[in-house]
């Protein structure tokens, strides 16, 4: 399962508060904290298979909602509008410094940069 | 209940996926076509108490799950950071303007504004 675990992440980012407590936890450990399944059920004092069990019922559940209301989908469609006001930015950056130097124009270029980064996030 | 129609349209493009077939065809009704609950309840042969009802209950529901996962706030609160984008761009556009008058510069910031229009869509 972990070789997904980016879109598992991401999931877990957007839909997690919707999970049970249990599902939660052990999804966060198994994910997000990198644990393996024998150790999880051991620290939970249940089976292997159980834990197992548990996660994949909130991941087909995360998934079911993320296939209906598409809002992770909605939110990564925004990244190349990003890099493409990143790479703008850039470019105006490097025009303004080899041809004009305004301090404020740099600024601006710089600015525009932060705004996107702190979007990306 | 329609004075909070931004709120609910809101909800609605967000979690109305998540609703039964009834919730979102009533809500659809109330919200985005403006007709009255005497008028979905004559359509659908049900009392205006029913309908309400159904209404609020889909409410409530998509109301609950934005309370846990807070996306419709996450979305919001890039809004002050596109804003800023778009300022900086207007900005640097006019300084071009009355300084350099460089097309390429000016181009950059028009895309600019393109991509963070597209983004507040």
């Amino acid at each position: 399962m972990k070789n997904q675990t980016y879109r598992m992440t991401m999931l877990f980012d957007f839909y997690g508060e919707l999970l049970t407590e249990r599902q939660k936890e052990f999804f966060d450990l198994y994910y997000n904290e990198d644990l393996s399944l024998a150790e999880i059920a051991e620290n939970a004092g249940i089976s292997r298979q159980g834990v197992r069990d548990v996660i994949v019922r909130a991941e087909a559940a995360m998934q079911e909602i993320e296939d209906k209301t598409g809002i992770i989908r909605r939110f990564e469609s925004q990244r190349p509008h990003l890099d493409a006001i990143e790479a703008a930015a850039a470019e105006a950056k490097t025009i303004n410094y080899r041809r004009y130097d305004d301090p404020r124009l740099t600024e601006l270029a710089d600015l525009i940069c932060a705004e996107v980064s702190s979007l990306k996030d």
